[in-house]
């Protein structure tokens, strides 16, 4: 059985996640979504609301699962028996830092492999940081998260005041 | 008539942000500089600072306005009836990162769209953190900033110390 | 009045470059739709036949002109009194490109400038040679050039045969 | 069964075309390597040669076939059943035309997706042009591509001269 | 005789620092390691900490010497007689922030210039923070760094817990 | 005695390439400039011709010599006892072939090391493809070109015609 991890920060779930998740998903038996719990300083939201918020999200993806964790990716992997991690390409700059990343793991862990899937074209500009940065000037997010995530996005947001 | 804005921190304003204001306001009616008053941590000057240094450096060019703002950019634009945001561009990392908020912002506000003035050859690789870098050093900085925008900072930066 | 020139080969037109000439057309007074001769080897449509391409397509957009030129496009520019001239920006390799060709004009003409829209989200990595590397294989190209530039594609490719 | 295609010219195969094979079929039940029969100018092996060669360097990679193909990607891969296409990246002039292609492919054909794997450091600069490139002035290529294709590429040079 | 300065904050030296060092210390007469003492946040090491580091991992190699300095990268330049900097280039991103410092050090020291190495394959991703990530997961860290570093790196962070 | 190896077509040679050639000689005790014969299709000048006007484009500059050669970099490096090449650096494609280049250099002669300078700004952007291009328009090129080689320009594509 093909097992494959998508780690990620998910502060939150954009649809650009989603639409990874949703064709890494056809490509592989499994796909665990792995939420890193410290990779980012300050996140919005705790480690288990970001894996309710996934959850929630990817609902009629069945065969996934999600997971927090902390440490490091690749013992991790190890641990789950992961071979494949898949990961979302933008643009440049995060072409040659997942590049890093990729080939950093590569030296630690031989027997993992990394693949990458581009980020559709309509959310090839997206990233979590400039969600919330609209959000936190009460700008329209409705086409850059899903509903329910809007609406946790803004309710955090307003008990943080 | 037509209205263009230029936005940006300006903490301080450099020869290559008064190239990019030249020559734009000789394309369009009127040119707006907006002054981002939090978009960045910790800034040498205040808003209002920054918006007095910009108006004695650009006092020559005459169609032009100086305004601080917050918020998001669409909604300042969309205040002041402004269809049209310039944005100068030095190097690939920074077209990167501008063309993600161009592209957001397209979604945001279909109705205002982006244009890209590259910057002038001298001061291509010119930035206001690395004025302020070398001024902290007591560095020469009469190459990067006009001569009483030289001063301000010596002086701002004595007064801190 | 403000003029600008959208220089290209444009053989063909694509959805793309239509993008660009209707967001420019927006911004000035008039746009100059200015047609390379001889830029790219062994076009597929002569300059005549993709001045009246061009035109089928913009037809909608009243303040254009399309003009086929050859020689420098600096000459071509203050012979018709431009002082703007417009470009489509799609990814870095571009952007590099289109550097050093805005940098190379500004040296040999101070008083023009150029301008830069990024090619909006669904047609930024599209080209008119990748459009004619699929229609030389019968392949669809309905969502890459409009259905009247479609038709010329394939009827010329035949006559070609 | 997931099935997966590597596509390209492979005129000839590299250690770090080899180097992409065995690790795409480790992840897949079958791996296909499509042998583009037009897509560089004078190759200097013909289509058949070429399936050959890689047949010989790839004879311990047991879940493999090559097959030689004309026409558009989608197009073969649709008639083989193909869901996954494969492609090596090296670098960042790479990775931007990879992603043209790969994004007009998934307008083209949305059941069709593809996945990047990064080179291995070792052969991350390595191309088959420059293998040829080297060879043509009788310089050593042992280090670039296997010992077979080494003594095919010498004696093909040699025959034309 | 041709003095180099290589510059950086070394916090740890790796294997890719080494490498540098090694290739330019055969190129001039005499190789200065300059350790910058403020350049990052929160250092592990203190300046003289890295500079002892540095001289026990370079004790092979004879024309060097190792000093920390603080202020502007041209007054200890000049202040050592030092004509030449050298730079290790790993990645495009690299690439660019180092052109901005060297185009920028250029019109401050017009008699001081900067050449770059690129680092070798591989080491060609290797950094000092993705060391002290890895370190502070309890990773193996001995394929990035020497032994007598990764011993100091393990007994720091065991005294900062 | 150092002795460094500045290779290129220089079809013709720029102001560009004289800034490189004039900052390398104060690095190294000998600079060789290495004409390629053959690294371009069609050069508008031949290698003897080239030669000769690098020689009189760097007539000031004592420590050089004008060499013209065909075959392998690192034969001509090895046959001359040249440990060192030199290469000018203008953008990120710039970067990227470069560094191939030195990556596989490396693979086949351990003992030679590739040493880049960056372009400065003033030609950042020049190539002599581009010169040649304005000069068959009878464009100025007297800002990319010395006098002598601007009227050998000329002159040549007078001939030609």
């Amino acid at each position: 059985m093909s097992i494959a991890l998508y780690p990620g920060s998910f502060d939150p779930i954009t649809k650009g996640h989603l639409d990874i998740i949703e064709r890494a998903a056809r490509m592989y038996d499994k796909l665990i979504i792995g939420v890193l719990k410290n990779s980012i300083k300050d996140p919005l939201f705790t480690a288990a609301e970001r894996v309710e918020m996934i959850k929630d999200v990817i609902s009629h993806v069945k065969n996934t699962e999600v997971i927090a964790f902390d440490g490091l990716l690749i013992d991790f992997a190890h641990a789950n028996n992961i071979k494949i991690i898949v990961r979302g390409l933008r643009a440049v700059t995060d072409f040659e830092y997942e590049l890093q990343i990729a080939q950093t793991n590569k030296v630690l862990a031989p027997d993992i492999d990394t693949v990458f899937l581009t980020t559709s074209l309509q959310y090839s500009y997206l990233s979590s940081s400039i969600v919330k940065e609209i959000a936190s000037y009460d700008g329209d997010i409705s086409a850059f998260v899903n509903e329910r995530t809007a609406f946790d996005i803004k309710k955090k947001m307003k008990d943080m005041r």
